[in-house]
């Protein structure tokens, strides 16, 4: 990102497919709250996890959405997902426990669990599971020291989606061990050619209280800079998550708060729905030009915006590959060494957060360019 | 505070001395940047280390106010001054470290030590000391396992101040052990009796860029709910505590941030000072009617708006007193137990963040009051 900061500021013409969040503005009546809020003065100290209006909105949004019963009692709100994670890590790992996750993934999230003193054990995960986890993988490589297991679906950096039938099979296979299951939900709105879905709704879980699941404004109502996301919370650690809010927070930020509880509105949601069809619009473009350019994408990204690519038929160190791409192409993707230990060599991460027509050009680009060498 | 709240809700009139935040709204002149911000659609994710204005903003600061150099290199803005503790800790301690505190103290200091899986040693101190740490004390209980200290000046609860001279003299002390300082200078700003000042501008400090100094928007700038924060850091911590800052956060909130800017202005300066002076009437009211009523205020406090009473000379237990004087005088204070092990029995805290009417009114209901047993 730097590096393509750096090409545009000299002059360079740059298709931006490294970028990790939405293009779009925050809805306007979410604008419009915070800024009431703003000039009304409630700008102070909330409650730490959040101010109940909010909490009793996002228990309506699985209500509405799902079906389901949330109580708001169990919805905490956090400064972005990256505060729910870390809340919900710093509750229930110990030092040395080991968190199960694939890899490929989320970078914060192993270094999340290393803050709070526990071992990530990253489960290397390819095309023939969709780049996720499976029951069967988290019951061969539990161990004692294994405290739980983080999940994302959709995933950053490969866009694919944990079926929902799998996710539950896991969540119980991880309950019955006396385990935990994080669950990053953040793209959860955003997926294409099927209906949002969430862990929650599997059969038992929400009863149970077992997962935790993670959400965050960002993705969905494209709110990156407020900072502002939330957590559902099984019962039992909901003490330990209000004490740790309290003292590592003390509040989410309150216009950001006072934001959110415009997002779940009619007109919102068409907004919100009118960009998961420009997306998926967008992922189709640039899957099949990627293809058509000689990267390898065995499993058809149905979430998130991005696109983790196999590059090695290109070039088999994709840190190179990225870097004349930059180069030689002007087009800016992420290597895979960003996202783990896994084959990181051999792919590129690309992003469809910038508009059809950059989207188009880039594609037009990478067809064009081959390799010098 | 809960209970405060519910005796006003069931309609009983509450003076209002237990609160931790300024009651003052946020300057004009940052509520319009913010909200100029938000309107241009400045709300994305910004640079782990906050906005370059920002932090040129803040290395601005340390020039006019205090005529010392602090690079905007070494400023990381922050989500809050917990986020700048937590990031300054996770960046230092590791599990099992100690660090020394006073006690009394702020409690959640002692907490994100613990979230660092470090050990915090509260150290007693009482009114022979301004219930502050000394060069001698942290001496003698420097151990083989400690790995710093945190200091506060002024200090929540007791309001007073270490000297510079022994500021200094803590810090070298603690330089030459092979230790850290982190010095919380949130309440810098608002003292009382004296000029503001910073730990920085002890000779050597700056350039040994030993200690980690933290500081905050919320109480100067009454910008609680913003969640904006920053740290002076060492060169050396710099990029753990990039690394870290990017895992837990990736950026501070941008809306604060890009009203932040406009809070060192002369026109937002007049306004702090404005306040400065009404904090340090409202002291001398409380001060004076807490003596009239026996209470103990051995050290006049000289900063931050609380006042750590002794309490011992109407009731032995400070917990059953706060009660009591809610329930018969309808006055909120916070009892000693909230900030440390050390007599915790024998304190109330009372704040002066509510208009002078309310502190005189206050005054008056607790020298009416007498103990009824």
């Amino acid at each position: 990102m730097e590096a393509a900061w750096a090409a545009e500021r000299a002059g360079r013409s740059i298709v931006h497919l490294e970028v990790g969040e939405p293009d779009f503005p925050t809805p306007v009546p979410v604008v419009e709250a915070a800024t009431k809020a703003i000039a009304d003065g409630r700008v102070r100290y909330t409650s730490s996890l959040g101010i109940p209006e909010l909490r009793e909105a996002i228990s309506g949004y699985y209500a509405e959405r799902f079906g389901i019963d949330v109580p708001a009692r169990r919805v905490v709100v956090t400064t972005g997902a990256s505060g729910a994670l870390l809340l919900a890590l710093a509750a229930t790992v110990d030092r040395d426990d080991a968190v199960l996750l694939a890899d490929p993934g989320y970078p914060c999230n192993r270094n999340l669990i290393r803050l709070c003193e526990g071992v990530p054990v990253g489960l290397p995960v390819g095309a023939d599971t969709d780049y996720q986890l499976t029951a069967g993988l988290v019951a061969d490589r539990w161990s004692e020291r294994t405290r739980g297991v983080v999940l994302a679906s959709p995933s950053n950096p490969t866009g694919t989606l944990v079926a929902p039938k799998e996710l539950a099979a896991i969540a119980t296979e991880v309950d019955q061990r006396g385990g935990v299951c994080f669950v990053d939900e953040i793209y959860g709105e955003l997926v294409y050619d099927r209906e949002p879905a969430t862990v929650l709704a599997s059969p038992g879980l929400l009863d149970d209280g077992t997962p935790f699941v993670i959400n965050s404004f960002s993705k969905t109502f494209a709110m990156t800079g407020w900072r502002l996301g939330w957590m559902v919370c099984p019962d039992w650690a909901l003490p330990a998550v209000q004490a740790l809010a309290q003292n590592a927070f003390i509040s989410p930020p309150a216009p950001a708060q006072y934001g959110g509880v415009a997002a779940f509105t009619p007109e919102v949601w068409a907004v919100v729905e009118e960009r998961r069809r420009a997306f998926a619009a967008r992922r189709d473009v640039l899957v099949q030009g990627l293809q058509a350019s000689g990267f390898g994408v065995p499993v058809l990204p149905q979430g998130a915006f991005y696109v983790y690519a196999r590059s090695d038929g290109l070039d088999a160190d994709s840190m190179r590959l990225a870097r004349r791409l930059l180069d030689e192409a002007g087009v800016a993707a992420v290597p895979g060494c960003d996202f783990g230990d896994h084959e990181p060599e051999a792919h590129l991460r690309f992003s469809y957060t910038t508009a059809l027509d950059q989207i188009t050009e880039g594609v037009r680009r990478l067809t064009a360019w081959r390799p010098s060498a």
